[in-house]
């Protein structure tokens, strides 16, 4: 049994393929999300279907399989059941894989205001907003001076680079001519990053092209700056200034799925799950933790690993293989991780990578293979394709396609337009509004 | 002024390129929707994305039009004014070219369960719908005995029969590879058609093709059948048969916007703005209905002309020639159509078209004709080549990429999986669950 569809939950059960084991694999969404390419959804330069793969289809092939749309409520650990909103489903081995939910700090507003990029609807909700700001604008120019086209953008990892480096190009190069009666210098990219430096986990010489490379394209990034509170129009700092901005990304950081919370496990930083060396759950010798909810370490340095897709599909990967060998009466592996590098894209043809052997790699070739990394890594032949599409179509053109505003369900889909788009209640999984320490503060985004 | 950028709208729009007016373009979405496809969309053969383009993006290139997203609330014809939800916007010539929605005809339920196919968000939720009763029936099977694979399709027209061949592609080629555990056999298709022949407006040998392809497919179609009431779970025919179906297509016909019922104007069958022959409104010389909202006749026969594609394309069109004749100080002509034919897809290799001179294709011509016809008028070369990649794709592998149950906004949109997503409120722009005659019954899809 596999609980979540992401990273770490696909790797787990396609470790298991020919294995002599039934895997049913849990989710609330039916399709898996490809998060590194999310902020590209959110910046109007992917469809939403781009980025997302039913979970059917991709184990279409692996006769093991079985897919079970569900929310869970609980575990009963002792019963060895999964419990779910309608009924309960029993398990021999269980891998949790629930992913992260966005960390607001306690930062006040920012659970109400803020515009998180951790799953899907984030990334369309982001986008609609945006776009309505600008309609709004158009509409009643006024809104300019209030910050309506001003985008704030709380963290400098990676997703916080990604995302401002791809609003700029957004700006410039395609909303400058949609929207041709607007000022689009006002239209401001500003990043705030608490430490006094961007992308902390990068190697120095990353992190300092990657400040200049948005400082050149016109962001505005501020450093060693925290952020006081927020409403839907301005940011608050620490020192008393106010930023006028009807848009705020919040890439500040994520803590572990809240839903763990109520399983009366032991926890760590950041809510993740303390995990034994072969990351079983302490006390449940058949119940594996893997990806962001998890406090993996790699088990010959003792190093605690980041919230990163790599960790997650290594995780995984390896929980599929311990149960093998549990099944075969062999004793458990420590999980040793093997670091292929980091990546982060700023925009056109510019994006740091930090590869093994001291190889970094900057600009054009940066760009290159990160666009590469993430074809290969995009499940399904079909995405590859749409998206490759996307992409060229995107550089030859300076176009961007979807730059829809599109609500699909509940009441504010045919409400009236120009309302500013609150963002929704927090995750279902569970409350997640509790404050909690930062963690690492490490990002979502890195190559593998 | 143009109100709407359906095809009316921007056929209007695109009429007065170059002329010296200033164009506003109002409609509450920023983008146009291919109406033709969507129920490609809702049968997961298409994105969202694919169907829709950004208004400003299809203008970007004709200096003399602007964009103004918003809700409106009336119009002030003696001031010559539209009404906004905010604010008022002043007009010389107006083009009203809102469209329809749908017909429920006043059967009890029907507005309630029934799932429509005329805007974009119908489409991703009959979608979302349809996906979601499978995932439930999978996961508990009981459900299958109380029709929740069994969808019904009320309306024999074009988009009657093209959604229920999709459908039976979508079951018999894809969902049964998904959804190995289900018994495939029993998602069945029907189509209740009132009259005693499928696609009325076309000629016999099509509407005779038509039904014995469909019925080749496997699809049930019941002609001289009448719908009594009906739940999320039952239909209730006429003579006091019960067909167990969770999903019920709503393809019975169209009636006019009804925002337009609070304007004051005279209107005629379906609750459509009775024009002058020249398309002009009666007692207001400077004010246009065309397309689907208009009781548009052909001004040398004075036949009524049904509500589909071409007509409001032409008839948009022609308000555009008018304004730039009024503006000349010639009188307005006459509203003449051109019948380029019709067209309805039946599914993979099979399609009937009835052209001009008698022309009639069938099987896999008619089909190659509805491909190129539809790729030609989808707007956007970037939106033509997606979808011929998707189409080539589809051909290829018999594989369909975005079945996704995904909801982007709203309480649903986190919501527990398992509950039956009800139908949203009716449209925004008025209430349509008033009672109306039944119209020419003549459907939505057509070519130009």
């Amino acid at each position: 049994m596999v609980l979540g569809a992401g990273f770490g939950g696909l790797d787990a059960v396609a470790g298991l393929a020919g294995a002599d084991v039934d895997v049913t694999v849990v989710d609330r969404n039916n399709f898996h999300t490809f998060q590194p390419l999310l902020y590209q959804v959110a910046t109007a330069g992917l469809n939403a279907a781009d980025v997302a793969y039913p979970v059917r289809a991709i184990f279409s092939g692996q006769g093991n399989v079985r897919f079970r749309r569900a929310e869970i409520t609980g575990i009963d650990f002792d019963r060895r059941r999964l419990r779910l909103v309608a009924g309960e489903l029993a398990y021999d081995h269980l891998v949790i894989a629930v992913g992260a939910s966005t960390n607001f700090f306690g930062v006040p507003g920012a659970a109400e205001h803020g515009f998180p990029l951790y799953v899907l609807p984030d990334a369309v909700r982001l986008r609609n907003h945006i776009l309505s700001r600008f309609e709004a604008a158009s509409a009643d120019p006024g809104l300019v001076d209030d910050g309506a086209l001003a985008v704030t953008v709380v963290g400098g990892g990676a997703t916080g680079v990604e995302v401002a480096g791809a609003l700029v190009e957004l700006f410039d190069r395609v909303l400058r001519k949609d929207f041709a009666e607007l000022d689009l210098s006002r239209a401001t990219v500003t990043v705030l990053e608490a430490r006094d430096e961007l992308l902390g986990p990068f190697r120095p010489g990353s992190r300092r092209h990657a400040l200049e490379e948005l400082r050149r394209r016109g962001v505005r990034v501020r450093l060693g700056c925290t952020v006081q509170s927020v409403d839907g129009t301005r940011v608050c700092l620490a020192g008393g200034e106010v930023i006028r901005s009807h848009t705020l990304v919040w890439a500040a950081g994520v803590r572990a799925n809240p839903v763990v919370a109520g399983l009366g496990l032991e926890t760590g930083p950041g809510g993740r799950v303390v995990v034994n060396p072969d990351l079983r759950v302490p006390g449940h010798p058949e119940v594996f933790a893997v990806g962001d909810v998890a406090l993996v370490r790699d088990a010959p340095t003792g190093r605690v690993l980041a919230q990163v897709a790599p960790v997650a599909m290594q995780s995984g990967r390896h929980a599929a293989r311990q149960i093998r060998r549990l099944r075969a009466g062999l004793p458990t592996e420590g999980f040793r991780y093997l670091d292929k590098g980091t990546m982060a894209t700023i925009g056109r043809r510019a994006a740091v990578a930090d590869l093994p052997m001291r190889i970094n790699l900057q600009g054009t070739p940066g760009w290159l293979a990160w666009l590469g990394l993430h074809l290969v890594f995009l499940v399904g032949f079909r995405n590859r394709l749409s998206v490759l599409l996307n992409w060229f179509w995107n550089y030859l053109t300076w176009d961007r396609g979807p730059r829809l505003i599109l609500h699909t369900e509940g009441p504010d889909a045919l409400g009236p337009p120009d309302a500013p788009d609150a963002p929704d209640a927090p995750d279902a999984l569970g409350p997640s509004d509790a404050p909690d320490a930062p963690d690492s503060g490490v990002d979502r985004s890195a190559a593998s």
